[in-house]
């Protein structure tokens, strides 16, 4: 048994940059395989006949929010109001801020929208709903607001046959500075679907219950043109989404151990992966140790409870290929991961200074660290060279 | 039951920033606790005779950092090779780099130690140690290092009887391009305990591994002069430390919930905490949400283990006192905090928009995700309004 020899660093040569010189531990952004699922997403969007909405939560970069140009994705979701204003002002001009509004974060969507952006905002409160109409008149501002439904995942929303979803609607409608713009829901319990079948009948609930709230808002007389629904697995399973208008899917751009693992893509599709390098050898206790640690990968065990629990992350080697008999990171610490070995010999083939490539388990926690991706390209180039630096902001 | 009106956010005052004002979610650092806290890590150290080096991979500020000064505390250590940078940019003169160096990072090293600092290495490999000398040749550097002892973590280090401690030792006190510092252990297991009994015997476990090593080496006529040891737990409850020259520890200074469930602090000790407000409310499941999800908390499960498990983290009212019963996030989304109640009327006291803090499990990894710390003080001011704002730095 024996894995080859893993690469060292290399020196630094003036205009070249290459995951074999940038300092570790970094993240690594394939853009060839961003593209491809992108490609496969848009695709499904097209089979479904619903526009896509990429959610940006995940991503957190404008360079890859304008891969998504185009008449088929008029605009963005995101998960934070910093998200809004940081996409506003590189020009994205329709927002869907996903997170339940409060009253006390108004202003600050109003400050976005006097740049020019259109921030279309969620409630599931008549409380809200109402503060939201008179922060309008007061602030002399226009909100375009959506009923958040509850699909089944059992967070937030209202349930679609709650005579709520017609008080808010008529409140929101009946107020001359709120646009009221539809219904959305988020089908997150589709994370624990396991087979295509599960996350089918998933995606079919999640679109019975937006339509079911949409017929009844319209049957009162009140127009609900968007009809919103959103998960990457749904996104790409659903059988047909017939009576909605729009998806929202983030996770699937970059994919992860976990997502993999749920059907949403293949171990060959994972776009990013954290560059490490070994920093240590325990010979007698079958493990060496990496500079990928808690910090740098997350503490997300997503995939504790799927077939294969790959601890805190999956290595691969500088190429991005997995490494078979399977490596992981076991355990972590803040700045430590440990990666066991079967037999001590393996670690011959990982030299201290030598470099490896770790899939995450939940690509949205394991970005949220870092500052920048380092761009490669497995198609367009050599797969190691820095083909570009693309940066991702983070916080709120 | 009920837990008294939580409060709402306030209009903004010009010159008047407070917990009632600042945007959610945000990391509050209360200074008197603070001060209280390395006061009795400091008394601890004073009992023992070691003189502390303050760890400052949880902090990452120098407005903490220079809370130290003083000729007990000579030097901090780090967990990255940017926090040295950072430290070393900001004054700090004398810094441990407490995570086992490899080669290809001596370049950075040596670049900090030309703008004045003093970078000291650790290492547990006998070829890493042979590079060491050999780029401090090329590179005419003097590198200071230690060898890292495993004291029974099982993580990284040298067993103390190992020859390998002398091939190493010899190996960096023979080169004249090298200061051979002595040896260093982290009592990491000493997270595992639950009684001061179980923590006195891992502090002397700790104590003796390096002591053994350093007399190991001193028998062979190398001078051995830095016996470090390193971990709240130990630091704080070491009986005696016959023997050690320092101490190193880091997360007593803000404490967290799981720090207090194994005896380092109180819950009353709790430095740092997340402020969040309330997004949504879901009577029918008995729960509310809040703008703290997995991002802002992490994903860190600590308490999984000891007896009151907190979910993602401990709800406390905006001056910082614990609700009882208690409240807890029981499940995080990357934006969303899921708090269930006993009751649905127990939602009548926290309206959409009221303030809470919340006390993470693990503050090391909460606190990564924020810029910066917002200052509050409950002994100077009236504990919720910002007395200063510090900066925090992250990533490598």
């Amino acid at each position: 048994m024996t894995y080859g020899s893993a690469r060292m660093k290399e020196p630094n040569v003036p205009n070249r940059k290459t995951l074999l010189t940038l300092p570790t531990p970094c993240l690594v952004l394939d853009r060839a395989k961003l593209r491809r699922n992108i490609a496969r997403m848009k695709a499904a969007c097209a089979r479904t006949g619903v526009k896509l909405r990429p959610h940006l939560k995940t991503a957190k970069s404008i360079e890859v929010a304008r891969l998504f140009d185009g008449p088929d994705s008029p605009g963005i979701a995101v998960s934070t109001l910093l998200e809004a204003e940081y996409f506003a002002s590189n020009g994205i001009r329709d927002i869907q801020y996903a997170v339940g509004i409060t009253p006390d974060k108004l202003d600050r969507v109003a400050a976005i929208q006097r740049e020019g952006a259109r921030v279309t905002l969620i409630t599931d409160d008549l409380g809200t709903a109402q503060a939201i109409c008179r922060h309008a008149t007061e602030a002399n501002a226009v909100f375009h607001v959506q009923i958040e439904i509850d699909c089944g995942e059992r967070r937030s929303g209202v349930e679609p046959d709650s005579p709520l979803v017609l008080e808010i609607a008529r409140t929101l409608a009946g107020d001359e500075n709120v646009v009221f713009d539809g219904v959305m829901t988020h089908a997150g319990h589709s994370y624990g679907c396991r087979s295509l079948k599960e996350i089918e009948a998933v995606a079919e609930a999640e679109r019975l219950a937006v339509v079911t709230a949409a017929e009844r808002i319209r049957a009162t007389g009140i127009p609900c043109p968007t009809v919103s629904v959103g998960s990457s697995p749904t996104a790409l399973h659903a059988r047909h989404l017939e009576g909605v208008t729009e998806t929202r899917a983030g996770v699937f751009m970059f994919g992860d151990v976990f997502q993999a693992q749920i059907l949403t893509c293949d171990l060959e599709d994972l776009a990013v992966s954290v560059l490490t390098e070994v920093t240590g050898h325990r010979a007698d206790l079958r493990h060496m140790t990496v500079d990928a640690g808690a910090l740098a990968m997350s503490k997300d065990r997503s995939t504790e409870n799927v077939s294969n629990d790959v601890g805190f992350g999956l290595a691969a080697d500088i190429d991005g290929s997995v490494y078979s008999p399977q490596l992981t990171i076991a355990r972590v610490y803040q700045e430590h991961g440990l990666i066991p070995v079967a037999l001590p010999h393996a670690l011959d083939d990982f030299t201290i200074g030598s470099r490896l490539r770790i899939y995450p388990n939940h690509v949205c926690m394991t970005a949220s660290m870092y500052p920048r991706y380092f761009v490669v390209d497995s198609e367009e180039s050599d797969g190691i060279e820095v083909v570009e630096e693309w940066k991702r902001i983070s916080g709120w």
